[in-house]
């Protein structure tokens, strides 16, 4: 047995979560059975799905349970293994965050490669959010060169990534995020051709200068005014990648009062989940690695230390708060 | 020159069209020159697409231009050419409608069989109203056999070959429609499974109840709240064709709260334009009008009598109406 700590939910928030909802529980993880591994985690991700399995309503992922930790995605190192192929010391990324010690069938980890980038780095650029990016550009919005794009949450884990790679693309990238800082950095440091703060007055009005001829693809983690922007702004033809929604997770998103130019305009709004996309995941990672191996692509996380700060971070996730790309909490501390 | 009378546009309507922005204009219409015919219009087609083009905004249809006729589509009879290849007494469809008489380039009408069927199916389930459901569910919604359709509008010139276009590709079938007696009809003589009257009470409630197991394909003529439930009862991956929000061409259409299930659910949400599409035209002729000698296609056209009717007849439809299938306006009387 060893001694570790997890969060449970608690009670299903309503609107935005309060600490009342989740607790950070001492337990004691078991020693791994045959074919199973006990990994100590290194870092937790948090991710805005997440709050949609806070919710009983069915949604694309399962809902947590009550009472049970919650999970997620995380990177740590094999401590104890009862399966040959997944030795001790192995650095390997699993499913079950939200927790400093995880027991898991060894099929259940994917071992991954510690010199090649940093370990936070595979649950952000070369992780699920970057993974997410490419299918949104690849799969779902039909990038092709020349295109006008706009990635919102532009700085984010998901967007930093899908803004570089449409520019490696040949598109020409504008990006939206909260605050002057999270603009000048994806404008200095991720290459976007300019980027708007949607916290500095009307969103369309500041598109419509940048954006002069329109768009053709936006790439959508909002939702909200960000949608409705973009159908003002969109080309004939235009794709909208539904990524995500954060402007509607905790209370009702501002409505989208403009609709009916999906018609004149012939957009195409397309939503997805990226685990309907693993098979594309050897794709994306040969095409990533090696950008990344060429220097061609700048990625950062912002770690938070200490385990008991993870439903903060979380939270402050949801707020859009003032990290820059992948949010990691760090939990080598307990 | 032969005296004819048109309508044109007289001011640009803001909301509901009224009266005073059209006039009905008594003129002389020129005899045809060299490789130009005339054509004595017997129907005019009104359409909802129409409203569109009388705002000055950019819209996938150039605006009418005030104080100018209006147009759109009509069939007549050729009655003086100076185009050998379109003789005199030939019947002709075109784009000059909205007026008793038109001169055009023979190369801009296109002559039909008025044995094959009458006159005024090829402004409906043989023209461009049976092109639009055509390209809707076989090029924009991907429908497939199996699957569960809903057609808004469903006993109109677009949705009544939608229904049972998608009935006979081998799917389940509903529709909606306004009052008792188009969802008579519809499920009688056009053979949908249900259909559900708008304005008897919450269409999302009346809708689960003849959709127990959700919808794959949305078939979309109207918008608003159609467009709402149509999202909250998507199954994942269905297809939101967006063919007309006519629920928002007169006044702000009901907002739609639900979109943020288009990524939940990963919906793909498409508009399209029929004008995009011509190049269906002779896959879908020969589909459709096969149908029709096989006697497995029901299609109905509401005549109204008179030129001076025309408006009427318009905004009758942009209320919804009782008319069935396709409205047109009886010119010949003048």
């Amino acid at each position: 047995m060893t001694t570790s700590r997890h969060w449970e939910l608690r009670r299903r928030p309503r609107g935005w979560p309060v600490h009342e909802d989740v607790a950070l529980v001492d337990a004691e993880t078991p020693s791994p059975g045959p074919g199973e591994v006990l990994v100590r985690n290194h870092y937790l991700s948090v991710d805005p799905y997440m709050r949609g399995r806070m919710n009983e309503a069915r949604s694309y992922a399962a809902p947590y349970e009550l009472g049970r930790p919650m999970y997620g995605g995380a990177v740590g190192q094999v401590v104890e293994s009862r399966d040959e192929k997944v030795p001790v010391g192995t650095f390997v990324q699993h499913g079950l965050g939200w927790r400093t010690h995880a027991v898991l069938r060894g099929r259940a980890v994917v071992a991954v490669d510690a010199e090649a980038a940093p370990l936070p780095a595979y649950l952000g650029v070369l992780g699920m959010p970057g993974l997410t990016a490419w299918v949104g550009l690849y799969e779902i919005g039909a990038m092709r060169p020349g295109q006008t794009v706009w990635v919102s949450a532009a700085t984010g884990a998901v967007g930093s990534l899908a803004g570089q790679l449409a520019r490696l693309a040949g598109c020409r990238v504008v990006g939206s995020a909260g605050g002057e800082d999270k603009c000048r950095y994806a404008v200095e440091e991720l290459g976007y051709a300019a980027c708007v703060d949607h916290r500095a007055g009307s969103l369309t009005e500041q598109l419509r200068e940048v954006l002069p001829d329109g768009l053709d693809l936006y790439f959508d983690n909002v939702g909200g005014d960000h949608l409705r922007a973009a159908v003002e702004l969109a080309n004939p033809f235009a794709h909208l990648v539904e990524c995500g929604m954060i402007a509607a997770y905790n209370e009702k998103a501002p409505p989208v009062d403009n609709l009916f130019q999906i018609v004149g305009k012939k957009l195409t709004v397309r939503g997805f989940i990226v685990s309907d996309w693993a098979d594309r995941q050897p794709l994306f990672h040969a095409h990533v690695a090696a950008l990344l191996r060429e220097g061609r692509i700048r990625y950062e996380s912002t770690v938070v230390e200490g385990v008991e700060r993870t439903f903060d971070a979380f939270l402050d996730l949801l707020r859009g708060g003032t990290h820059r790309g992948k949010l990691v909490v760090d939990v080598r501390g307990g």
